[in-house]
């Protein structure tokens, strides 16, 4: 059994849970290693504090997850079978009282819910949720090492971008180009959607790359991230092509002051909500106060976003072993957008920047 | 209003339902044209049998959310404020009783009714999911076009797949020519991961393309699928490297045969399960049928699988208007796999095809 396994069976004593029940795939892949997309399918992997687990998957899956890291009982189903036929007699088998049972409240499905409800009517639910992006929080050297290497092809990956912009190309066609470089050497896993954003569609924090082409004077954003052994990266740099405006010098400026002042000011215990405040304050004593529009970043692990999210309003401390995204971005209608990102691990040494693509504007020729 | 939102708000009034609550971004796309995937954030469309609907979204999409087919009451949401006051606003604004709300179960996270049923402790819940199934099942011409185009496009990468086939290959580098080539001509959205398998891999039908390279008398397997204005194909091709043994022809031969009898059987009020029998059959009698470890195939459109599940415990009908895949195939260990999928609408005068890739057994030189 994995000790990430064995954490949340000690967890479940203290509680004085009955089980916990895990649906979420990339939880389930966080404790045992088994990788598994259901879809639409069954997926569970239970945990008791005494008892033997369990996990039940598609009959297909079984060999996989027979040679994860898992190690105990695993039950597959066919498609003509009905996966909460096995979870009642597994269940039954346990001899497992129903009143204080642990779930993932935010992405468990309401009808999931239900049918644990149908097999004991008395059920009452807790949230296992907090807990578990506490352990997913604080990154171990396995997961250190993996999230490295993923910010190393990032940073290449920007690299790709840069030299892959050219006068009259469009944002999909530099998206193409980089994915198609980066799969050619087996990185072909990409942590979302890459995006490209070029002049005016900058100015949308939220773009889709398409058929904008390149112009001068243009800025050239690019946001991207790969996926290492299940970790993500994710990285954002921000060019000028040809020339670049007064204007957007000061944008630009003012954003990698934000990013710096930010990320200099990480160390252990200091209040998230604080940290976007010192981005924050250097863009609104640059009078770009409203055009900075979200949130300092994100936890940044198995998945893109995750806990802790880096917002004015999170009381939480920062801790050793935490991962997370420093991205700090001007948007302003018309003229453009820039944002600057860097994932940052602190150690506990402090901080250390796992992006390191660099940072002075560029213009590109 | 879009006719299909109108058309939701007639089946309430039928239902005697109080509103329906739309939180899957496939559906609030599906009735409105707004495009929106707000990952952890709050997304909800809400219907009235007679009152005005209203949309929650983050403050980031509105622009969006007005610009859409929506037309009428769009609500932001800025990442420091809880999106459920404005539900619970908007809500009493209507007066609206609680006693038959209408959700999506299998979709809508546990978290999510339960904050509806905070406004509400008496709240009673129903699901709309099959409703909105049964309407999604039935493609209009606008949706046809796009799954048409979809289905041209898919036929299109598979040539590029046959094409990029060359000794000592590597899967991945396949997939990686076939999505670059296409996201070149602008269609870079891929319906799901492009499969591409060779020799002993094919017998795996949820393979991963990774390093295995191609040799000769290999099995190479295609499966793929573009998205065109949010709709997706699917197509698969198996093709043979160099040459091909006497089994290898005999179990091509054998699904190519399944599939051409399940398309030519497909007629309206025929039962799913029976088309299901209809390629199994084939496949049974040819000595494989333990090596058909799949249901026949799954609805097409906005979802790369959707409604019906055309398996053999099926006991709905086929309806003019349905978009459905039909691929049988045969996987034996060591020896390989060989699926052979398309995508059928079935038209008020039968089935037509809408991938057109040549079928018969190929064999690259």
């Amino acid at each position: 059994m994995s000790e990430k396994m064995k954490q949340i069976e000690e967890w479940l004593k203290k509680q004085e849970g009955r089980f916990a029940y895990i649906a979420d795939p990339t939880n389930v892949f966080y404790l045992t290693h088994f990788k598994c997309d259901p879809h639409e399918r069954f997926l569970g992997l239970f945990l008791f504090p005494e008892d033997e687990p369990f996990l039940i998957c598609p009959e297909l899956e079984v060999g996989q997850a027979r040679s994860s890291d898992f190690g105990h009982e695993v039950i597959g189903y066919r498609d003509d079978q009905n996966p909460w036929d096995f979870v009642k007699k597994a269940l039954a088998a346990r001899r497992t009282d129903f009143n204080n049972v642990f779930i993932e409240p935010s992405t468990l499905p309401y009808n999931k819910a239900l049918a644990l409800k149908e097999i004991a009517e008395t059920i009452t639910f807790q949230s296992i949720e907090n807990y578990l992006a506490s352990m997913r929080n604080i990154k171990d050297a396995t997961e250190l090492a993996a999230m490295k290497k993923a910010g190393e092809i990032a940073d290449y990956a920007v690299k790709l971008g840069v030299e892959a912009i050219k006068k009259g190309r469009t944002e999909a066609a530099i998206v193409a180009e980089i994915e198609h470089e980066l799969a050619k050497q087996g990185y072909s896993q990409m942590a979302f959607d890459t995006m490209v954003l070029a002049g005016d569609n900058t100015a949308n924090p939220h773009g889709y790359p398409g058929t904008r082409q390149i112009h001068e004077g243009d800025f050239v954003l690019f946001d991207l991230g790969v996926v290492i052994d299940g970790y993500c990266s994710d990285i954002t740099r921000t060019v000028c092509f040809k020339h670049a405006s007064d204007e957007q010098h000061k944008i630009y400026e003012t954003t990698l002051q934000a990013n710096l002042a930010a990320i200099k000011a990480v160390h252990e215990g200091l209040r998230i909500g604080d940290l976007d405040g010192v981005a924050r304050k250097v863009i609104t004593d640059a009078g770009y106060g409203e055009y900075f529009t979200h949130r300092l970043g994100h936890g940044l692990g198995l998945g893109e976003h995750e806990q802790p999210s880096m917002s004015a309003d999170n009381n939480q401390t920062l801790k050793p072993g935490m991962v997370f995204t420093v991205e700090p971005g001007i948007y302003v209608p018309e003229v453009g957008g820039v944002r600057i990102e860097d994932d940052i691990y602190l150690s506990e040494n402090g901080a250390l920047t796992l992006t390191h693509y660099p940072k002075e504007l560029q213009i590109i020729d």
